[in-house]
């Protein structure tokens, strides 16, 4: 069985390169996905429909030509990784979370303690909460290879 | 028909109470329901089992205590009302909207336009977006009374 | 048993009014729902919540605050009529007869005999298609009281 | 992943064809599929059965087997098209339309924008909106092959 | 709590009215709900919506208007009663048999032990098989009443 | 896309070889699979987990062991063949014809026209009714290969 | 809003009285329900129907007897609770824990610290875990009372 | 078609050797999966994310872990085995077994008669019932490879 893992979040650090890092070093059967993450062409997705001049029906626009990707992504996922970082607001982030959290979908959280009490209600849905990738790798290799 | 309404989110303003008021006002038949809005009530769900010494754990507890009311009563609501205030994180809002999403539940965000940007995910998913509880009052008249 | 219909379709005919003084004359145990049905009122559904310049954008966002009522009328609806004039495009009358079939609420369609061509598929997931309003009567009339 | 891409709607045009020829110039892994394009065969599909008499059951019988396969292929996509031209009633593709909304199956209309208004119940549950072939080929590239 | 009991099947012999009088005589707090038995009127269904000069067409027809009141019996139903008598094909109690064990609704078979083995299917779907209506009374008294 | 076929009912003609052999001369991309045809293997299914002197029990047995097959072969399928020759009771096609029914599992029936009125149920939920196996063939190879 | 709770588990202690009790000095807007706690009655469900020889049988007929009622009850139900005491396997209380995690009930359990490890499981999916059946109804209470 | 075959309960006998040794010999077309069967390791798989010091959470912060490999294979089993020893409590076997009954998924029982009394509720809702590994291979080879 090959594992289609979905990474949801922060798209500022190397989060998801050290998972995919991880996941090779060990041969884990994983195909991992994502929203797109290049910031400038994800807020411009629905440029490619046309421009528009006001900004809440631009990001309208864009979110649901990004949600084209993200709804069938998540919906063929086995897990998910949702990652909070310490900058910004990361709501759609937690959009992901309670979105899987309704599919029944198992998701791991992956944040610094220091976000542990807004986080509560994401985390009491999680299967479990990593705070480094190198753990949510372990936790791969453990669900995904353990006899 | 009576309908179900679920209040989401920030509970340091009175916008709850300003739909209640406009409701009874318009005399719409409905029925609002909220998270425990009590804040130290909220936090200290799971201490009625016993207390905890781990602040995760702590705050695990509470929020699957919180989550037994919470899960029943977004399944059984017809619209939910999501609020996104100018302070905190507010992840559990984000949680809710992306929870109502998966359910197919239409959901109406509440809050100012200088967080448009990064709420458009959570917005995108929404039936509308309103500024003000009067406009939400007068959104919820129009769906349930207008002929 | 209180049944709940769901009308849908042409609203410049009374057709809605003749299924609901019909169903007054015999008595039968019904509900009806519609979406609004005042033009005007449903083309500014959206204006509550600020004006729009852009046509697509204005028809979108009171499409939306529409579906807040006409998602929830269908999903709790036990039988649907959905009706085709000999008038406009009618594409939202279309629209909510597939989504009644994806739902399995059972449907009737009603219309003149000289558009059963471009109606088949439509025609071929209802329950039954009916020329007048007086047919459908008799058939709530039926399907609910008859022993 | 390999993206299965349901085309619904205009058979007159080469709609299809652009997109075909648009997602082979970039190289997608995409599969379309689409209801029988045939419109003599589509129509005499039932004649397979044995002919029928009356019009109404001979176009019943014929949806009813189209129905066989469309109804597997739009449960299988994972993104439809919905095309709507500007010639007959095209109730089939707003039907399409509704049941793919039911299903929560994502949908990009494509249509020109005299017929916006008509179209706003339609549009309002799509996740977008595109006027030309190649704008869904660039949303189709996008969604899938973006980083 | 109220049981919504379908009843489906053999409509020759007065198990019905053996059911109806025994759940009164121990004040089941039951609503009994069944197809159309008027054979004639359910066979006449369609024909409200104009004759048909083919049988099959005909049956079609009136089976399609009988599926609006059964589809809704069924789905809302507690607990279902599918009788099979001892004459006739009476297949539309095996297909009741098929589409309640399909949505998870608990039936109860009631039929003589002459016609075990072709039931065989029928029964090993069943939460009970009896062969007496006053069988069936006191299952229905003990599933609702016992402490 | 490979077509699973799901076939079921008669098992003392040769319908089923006669639609294997069709859609091989067709070249058709699809898999048939049945419930256990050979009768006595069939009915003997639950002796393997041990004998039964009552032969309730010993048809319970072997037809609970027989749906771990039936029911994973039909929840796969993309069409059902629901067969009914002219002898026996066959209430385990109707039986599967009602579990596709509320599963939306497009299903065909094949049977002759002297047995139209009492399988009118079962035939108003089918997607269409056929004569003979040629007649299959040629509705597979339709709605599997038409352009 | 009335709460439906289903009590599951242990019936040779008073615990399901306690909590009625406790809930009737709160007046908690609920109603209680259970398996048949009879143990006879239980056991000799399927005795109603004829009697049976074989142990497996009489045991197999009597639980699908009493699964008319708990599948029932469990469906309909809010939240349960889930004892586990100290004597006996107690199984079927560890099925309803797992019937209600996959149809996302949430429920609580009730048990010593003692039989912590071997419930480890059960108690992954619970949203509390009480010792008392004092704790539960406070957990009720502020579940439902609270503001 | 490959058969996906999920093995739960008992890890202290060779039953799932002897399972996988049986189908090796018939050749049987299927995948066994099972929780991780190391019993250390399962206790140990929170640890991970770092130690507890309480054993509540210790087992619970594990049972998730594990919870994420067992609900995605039972999702994607066509049957599940669940085998009941004569050590312990085994109450995630029944756990299982429920999940299953409300997912839908067929499951075979494997256990002693001495213990058919205590099982009678998951028993009732299995598929069937062994006393020994080589009759789950007879029926898987059955099931799978019979004409």
């Amino acid at each position: 069985m090959n594992w289609n893992i979905y990474l949801s979040g922060e798209i500022h650090t190397d989060w998801r390169q050290q998972l995919i890092d991880g996941a090779k070093a060990h041969n884990l059967p994983v195909t991992f996905s994502s929203a797109v993450t290049n910031h400038e062409a994800s807020d411009a997705a629905g440029d490619l429909l046309g421009a528009e001049d006001n900004s809440f029906w631009r990001d309208h626009k864009s979110s649901k030509v990004n949600g084209i990707r993200t709804k069938n992504l998540i919906a063929k996922c086995d897990i998910a990784i949702i990652r909070f970082g310490d900058k910004y607001k990361q709501w759609n982030a937690a959009f992901d979370a309670g979105y899987c959290a309704a599919l029944d979908k198992p998701y791991i959280t992956l944040h610094a303690d220091d976000i542990i009490h807004p986080l509560k209600e994401v985390d009491a849905s999680a299967m479990a909460w990593a705070t480094t990738p190198a753990q949510v790798v372990e936790i791969l290799r453990y669900v995904i290879l353990e006899k």
